[in-house]
């Protein structure tokens, strides 16, 4: 490790846990397992409550009197109803129509946005943007970093230690917590479905006695150490930038209509682009594919998803599901076989081939 | 290992040859360590021959009418003496003279360019200016993936598989091989001191049959799999954007001065900023730091560089030296404190103090 790939605040306490693995979002560790398997991890999940260093969910600070304008610009997502105080899951794309990020949008101000980003540098591309436009604002990374407390006993670990009012925080909108005397932006969200929040702490210097606070109040509702869960995120049909989506899909691709603004009411880089594939209808959609009776490995390359010879899709994620005794995968498919219930091969590594049926997620 | 982070045409081979890790940079999968100690390693380098996989090295391909114009507002570097054919190392920088990368510009034609990029997403950043410009070029990542052939047995290995030309270029100039009847550029060129080409395959699925050509006519020379060596790197006063620069630095506390145009010859982005820090002069600048009796571990966390009490400094990559028999280190050093011979304290971790002294590399 090198300080290029960046430690977060969280690091050291994970470490003391019994961290496994780390994987590297945003020039940042994210930790990938700890002692018990994914499974054990997924049955917790579901009941329980955990704690989760996604710090590498970098923010993107935009702020100052063009800030608005420059967010609109890059999402198809029409940003204008969007109150201080929410998130808001937008798309951002290139000229072409091609993914470039798909953040989460929090509003601090009229004038004052961080974009709660996924694995690509969305900070040079907005800088990029806003110099050629010549645009007055700022961009900048503040130091922030996230930790999610996901899993249904969340909000009762939470508002035990900071208070009743977060339970009036509804899905996709944001308050505040006090710690040591500073004032934490808390979000109800989070990348599971079995719900959450993620407290943007700002202030390096406070992440491990915040992890303590959490931790330590945790123990009485079985808390345990955790990171995004791949059988529950496929499972509940999460899609992962890099993985389900690059620069190679559009978001119409990945199911996005509903986030994607096709007439003229606003202004947004591949605007013409994206009503000019939407006017000719996708070729190819992400589904999920439920395949194999055994459990398939980890899917570093894309697996195809074949008919005979026919080549109709790749798998870019997939896992053993516990829960549904088959596996679970996610895929783009051409439109002429993307219904549920088409049978399908799972082609894996050029080796093993395994039967299976399009669904659509979540699973 | 996901999807997210890209296997290279490489990674197959080099998983046979038994390597012991990776790192990830532009979200591709980079080899860190095979069989033998990083210190074989840097002893076989500076003696023999190397093939490294640097896929990681991603080529931001800029073409189009503007594609020379757009190129020269990203960098300080005044880039129209560059010649087809040239290699240019050129500085990238922000609004406000931040480091952004720090690549190696190819010339293909004067309306084609390659970017050989370090660590973060370039791609990005001249994306967002070209559309903030409205400028008439195009910008993508090839289907290219760059071998490093290095040490001081390369040319001779090379030039005996596709022919005595390569003798003729000349450093940081690019020429052509014949490969299965592809045309692919070979460059004079190298993340090492030890002499070098870098190829340019184009064309992922020529990957593990390039790598087998030179691997096998490499036996007589004693060819080893490698990749960047840290003793070799930091003796020789190589950076790396992410350790040693990143946004929080300018190019003249780097020592990039000679290829930064401080007048109005030519206009980039930054240019105001870093003639005001010019002509304010810096107040840090890079140095090499020798320290310590017995080897450091590894510098995962900037180890800050002291005088008594006042810290003046902040190594960012160290390791231990096994030809000077002290840890070598690099760091900003305050300006007053930057002489060569300065004596200086070195806190590693929060833990253990060494002696040590300012040093100019390479050392």
């Amino acid at each position: 490790m090198s300080r290029r790939i960046r430690r977060t605040p969280y690091t050291s306490v994970v470490e003391k846990l019994g961290v496994k693995g780390f994987s590297v979002v945003n020039h940042m560790l994210l930790p990938k397992a700890f002692q018990s398997s994914i499974e054990d991890d997924y049955w917790h999940l579901k009941e329980h409550v955990q704690i989760w260093d996604v710090s590498c969910q970098r923010q993107v600070e935009v702020v100052g009197p063009d800030a608005s304008r420059l967010v609109q610009l890059m999402t198809p997502r029409n940003i204008s109803s969007c109150q201080v105080g929410q998130c808001m899951y937008i798309p951002i794309i290139d000229n072409n129509a091609g993914l470039i990020n798909d953040p989460v949008l929090l509003k601090l101000a009229d004038d004052h946005f961080w974009l709660s980003i996924a694995d690509s540098d969305v900070l040079l591309y907005a800088k990029g943007i806003a110099i050629g436009k010549g645009y007055d604002v700022s961009i900048d990374e503040p130091d922030v970093y996230p930790l999610a407390i996901q899993g249904p006993k969340s909000e009762k670990l939470l508002s035990k230690i900071f208070g009743s009012h977060l339970r009036e925080i509804s899905f996709f909108k944001f308050g505040y917590i006090d710690f040591l005397n500073t004032r934490q932006i808390i979000a109800r969200s989070g990348y599971s479905r079995q719900g959450g929040f993620e407290i943007y702490l700002k202030g390096a210097h406070l992440g491990e006695k915040l992890w303590q606070k959490i931790w330590n109040i945790g123990q009485e509702f079985n808390i345990k150490p955790g990171c995004p869960n791949l059988i529950e995120r496929i499972e509940g049909g999460l899609f992962s930038y890099g993985n389900e989506m690059t620069r190679e899909n559009n978001p119409l691709e990945i199911g996005l209509e509903k986030y994607c603004t096709l007439d003229d009411t606003i202004n947004y880089i591949g605007r013409d682009s994206l009503k000019k594939i939407a006017k000719k209808g996708v070729q190819r959609q992400i589904r999920g594919i439920l395949f194999g009776k055994n459990p398939c490995h980890t899917c570093s390359t894309p697996w195809p998803v074949k008919i005979g010879d026919e080549t109709i899709g790749a798998i870019t994620s997939a896992v053993w599901s516990p829960r549904l005794k088959a596996n679970v995968g996610l895929s783009m498919i051409d439109k002429n076989y993307w219904d549920e219930g088409q049978c399908v091969n799972v082609l894996l590594d050029n080796k093993e081939l395994m039967f299976g049926e399009v669904v659509n997620p979540p699973f």
